[in-house]
């Protein structure tokens, strides 16, 4: 027995509460280590170190060249000719005057070149925040009857969305963003992107009055009561314009090197729209055109905060939720690129930069602004190199709003619905849902319940629905961990599960249990039950095959990551249990939390430490000897017989 | 390579999608297999089976005999004698007419009898469920002001406590009250008893008004702000009571068999305190007595429920919460007595029971009930054998409620106050709380944490409160897995965790990971930084130590339980991050269904099967034949060798 004995699990040293505090508490906070090169610098360099890590732009700054330069103009121009377009559409989107769509793509940017750390995003406003800022602000406030509480609201809601965004880094807690799964936002954006394009019916067949439900429910009969007053004119122009836009996104598919012919599209669809109006005068035969848009810079809005507003709370409310799908968005955004162009981005920091160009926007008239995928990708495919492209467009987007603005005038609103349902068309990502069914069922539920909760109900139920949903997952995982039964693989000393390796050999008299997760309160009660059915089915097989009789069941531990009061509780019922049926218990390879429990609530002196092994295999060869030496009558008596041995 | 062949993980072969399904409904919802003894029998027997399930009664029935009855006939008694005065108390507590509490105690344990599988459970009102229903239904309705809508609200809120579990019992949803863990009920429990304790100072200081809030801090303003009013007459008896009473608690629990003593000690305080009232005319010196009750059985209260009363919602509302809280004593009692005697409680089963007996005493002046922990453990002392003891206390109460009622007349409310304080200190666990702490550091804070928000805040949010803490802390679980370092226990070829084994040696050129738990959306961000962190760790101290450079990461998947769309994304960043730090990734030991997704995911074509090893050991031979063979300038120069040599 003395060899064995170098192959027992040792009981781990108590460790300083406080110690073991600090490091959960690193590893929930700080998994991705930001100090650590800060670590043995002189305090200069530590202070300079410091406002690089805030403003990333200090770093990439001086090493900033005339090469860079020429890719960055590129792209800049590139995406500010999306930018205009689809600024104005979304802020009509939002029920916002369409000229805060012009102000949000010039002030936000700036900040964000200087505090992102992302060379690919492209930053501006984004369709499902428009949207679901219009739906939350019209429960409380109707935009026709008071626009001006409508919009002073819609600021403050931003300033909250930046406040949020920016607590949420500073404290460390950009991991609450990863709870929105990839099947989430898959599923949400492809159920907003569904909505927003049912929205842009009204526009497209000239109507009036508009529901202002989401659902398809509401928004179809909306459209179908009104049959009488679709206007042709609206309609044919829109289809043209769309079929014009999905037909240039087609060809830059085709060959990517043409993608400026998509990039272009909204802005050469805005001019050829506004020219034709012009010409024909079709405003006049019911066509809706934007009408005057102000000259001049963003004014400063940071008195209209309503912070003393009977409504604070729902611009609250609306900041918190319209933020935590912009921060999902921009993050994934810039995530997907930084590893597709081999650098890393901190979670943490890009929200305090998307949470400080929000708060800068809000006092600046500037509404909820992230980094939408579209006119990422189109920054990226015109080669941008550093987010000095996003200086580039807010150039181009202030000489518009110095000089341009009138030109807007006659522009269609049609061409912007179609601008809008262009794009929103690329979001619909059906094979990414087809993805997910293909490899995991439960994902695809998710996905299909965000969208058609979203689709069917409304924006945030369907995002409750499929927050919910992926959450109980994690809590089934938890309540109900897979238990299996191990079995030798021939020819080895491996022990394996029975039903994935099915040329596996039972050991006689021995049931070798693995439990693949945590022993927690909200399962205890489970294991114990399905530990006690494991034993009778394995106790009928061996009847009905008459077999030797269960002598010992071996619980493999390896894969308990933790162990909880209850946990503890229910291993000493299972002992119980096995004590009552006269089987013997053995344990192997306990994690050391799950070590330390056990030894801490004495359960370890309960089973004896003899009976806790290093491997299966140590386990059954100990059980193995027994039988054969001992072929005692019952487990009770050869175990005392056992002990009395030791 | 040929013999390594045989140890390789296999892809498992597809499984139709409705079976694992299946599976997967039966595992989550029938865990105890509970229609495992209708296999294979004759149609008859079926339906004899079935009608044994929802009412036990005719199994154990028939086997009834003398003896048996003999010792349920004293528990019986026994416990009677304890639920009088306890269902006086708990009714005034509850703010309900004092009868109630009696009424109580006759139809539902009747009910429990027939339908109920403990043997041990003694049915009667609670102290915590009482208080709650108190001070739900007092948010909505003054009891002073509207006495008979209070009363129906308190059946339709016990009628909906019924429907609410005999539904979790039919629906197989029982699992639902696990969620509260054994932490979270000793501190909930403790923190109830202490509330309920402090509104006794209103009977025990003879004080006619009295806060309708229950946290510490607004009782004890109430109690400090009426010092005028203490009737010291009233102090003195309540607090002569409450020494007698805990006086005998304390000889009983040093001499088990003077079990009795304690037992009967309510009724008798409540036959001296009537005696004196009676003697000294105290009622006239300001003892407040119950005054008359009413003489007979149960009046039907069928025509009371007010289901369409305004206050529907708060019934409902009131009737989930409390039928929550009820269930969960109920059941951890019946199940640690079965536990204690040996025997199996069906927790659905019991639900339906529970759900049964309410419904049947809202129809019939009953108020919730449940099986509180004092009594069934008074009625275990007493040496109770089967259900029949709480039909024996039923037809007691019948006979005080047909007879005896009058004899209440002049009993004082402070000995009700002193028997409530007496019963309550025994459920503040504190011995419990300790063992919390010296075994789980975070059960504790749960357990503190329920104690503080019930005493401090109010019931509802100090239960919240914990459930929320209890649920985080599973999440976190998964937001968190740990990550350990494998190394080689000298002499063997076991791979265990470093710091759990500080004797294991390193691998050189070789960085063994293990993952401690499941990979899911919300922790696969973490995981990807975290084994990027490792890298860089164990580069560093190769660097500093001036050992080989590192060639192979591999990753001991045992551990790993399951994974989702967005896990697999992020073994593929895992590998892009390797591929470009020319390291090359295996992985060891996936389980079943990890192994099915990765395949789906086409992930094992991309990092090659030849990758996937059966052991830490084969992963790590295969690695060192590697590196010894080639010595490789580089490890991608290596794996393109390799691939082209198999």
């Amino acid at each position: 027995m003395g060899q064995e004995d170098q192959r027992r699990v040792a009981i781990p040293p108590p460790q300083p509460f406080v110690k073991s505090l600090k490091n959960t508490l690193k590893e929930t906070f700080f998994p991705d280590d930001p100090l650590r090169q800060f670590k043995n610098q002189p305090p200069r360099r530590k202070f300079i170190l410091g406002l690089q890590y805030l403003f990333p732009i200090i770093e990439w700054g001086p090493k900033y060249n005339l090469n860079l330069f020429k890719s960055d103009l590129i792209a800049g121009i590139t995406i500010a000719s999306l930018a205009i377009p689809q600024g104005i559409s979304y802020a009509k989107l939002a029920n916002l005057p369409p000229i805060l769509g012009l102000y949000s793509s010039f002030v936000p940017p700036l900040i964000y070149a200087i505090m992102g750390s992302s060379k690919d995003l492209a930053v501006g406003t984004v369709a499902v925040g428009s949207l679901l800022t219009a739906s939350m602000l019209s429960d409380v406030v109707n935009v026709n009857e008071n626009p001006k509480l409508y919009l002073h609201l819609a600021f403050t809601a931003t300033f909250f969305t930046g406040l949020f965004e920016a607590a949420l880094g500073i404290f460390r807690l950009g991991f609450i963003v990863e709870f929105l799964s990839h099947a989430t936002i898959v599923g949400f954006m492809g159920g907003a992107a569904t909505v927003v394009s049912l929205q842009q019916l009204k526009g497209i067949l000239g109507l009036d009055h508009f529901t202002s439900a989401t659902d398809v429910v509401s928004v179809m009969r909306s459209v179908f009561s009104q049959r009488h007053k679709w206007r042709w004119e609206s309609a044919v122009l829109g289809i043209g314009f769309l079929f014009y836009l999905l037909l240039s996104r087609y060809f830059s598919k085709k060959k990517p090197k043409l993608f400026w012919i998509s990039a272009m599209a909204p802005l050469t669809s805005v001019v050829l729209g506004t020219l034709l109006v012009y010409l024909t005068h079709a405003e006049k035969h019911g066509i809706q055109v934007i009408g005057d848009l102000k000259k001049g810079i963003n004014p400063l809005s940071i008195t209209d905060l309503e912070f003393g507003s009977a409504y604070l709370t729902t611009a609250i409310k609306t900041g918190i939720v319209t933020g935590l799908i912009a921060l999902a968005e921009g993050i994934a955004v810039g995530r997907s690129f930084a590893m597709y162009k081999n650098y890393n981005i901190d979670g943490n920091k890009e929200m305090i930069a998307f949470g400080m160009m929000n708060i800068a926007g809000s006092c600046t008239s500037c509404y909820l602004t992230s980094g939408p995928f579209s006119r990422s990708a189109v920054n990226v495919n015109a080669g941008c190199k550093t987010a000095v492209s996003n200086i580039v467009m807010a150039i181009a987007v202030m000489i518009t709003l110095l000089f341009l603005t009138p030109l807007f005038h006659y522009t269609p609103l049609v061409v912007l619905s179609s601008i809008i349902v262009g794009a929103m068309l690329g979001l619909i990502d059906y094979e990414a849902a087809i993805h997910l069914w293909h490899i995991d069922k439960f994902d695809f539920l998710v996905c299909m319940s965000a969208y058609v909760g979203v689709v069917f109900t409304n924006i945030e139920i369907g995002l409750i629905m499929a927050v919910g949903l992926s959450l109980l997952r994690l809590l089934l995982f938890i309540a109900r961990p897979r238990t299996l039964v191990l079995g030798n693989i021939p020819g080895s000393k491996i022990y394996r599960n029975v039903d994935q390796y099915p040329n596996t050999n039972n050991v006689s008299g021995v049931l070798v249990l693995e439990i693949d997760g945590p022993i927690y309160f909200a399962n205890s009660s489970y294991l114990r039950e399905r530990i006690s059915r494991w034993i009778d089915d394995e106790e009928d097989r061996l009847k009905s095959s008459g077999e030797t009789s269960l002598q010992y069941v071996i619980l493999d531990m390896s894969a308990i990551g933790n162990i909880d009061t209850s946990g503890i509780s229910m291993l000493e019922e299972v002992k119980k249990i096995l004590d009552r049926r006269e089987l013997k218990l053995g344990l192997v390879n306990p994690v050391a939390e799950v070590m330390k429990k056990m030894n801490n609530s004495k359960f370890i002196e309960k089973i004896g430490q003899e009976w806790i092994f290093l491997t299966v295999e140590d386990a059954v060869e100990a059980c193995n000897f027994m039988l054969h030496t001992y072929k005692p009558k019952s487990a009770t008596d050869e175990s005392e017989m056992h002990s009395n041995n030791v």
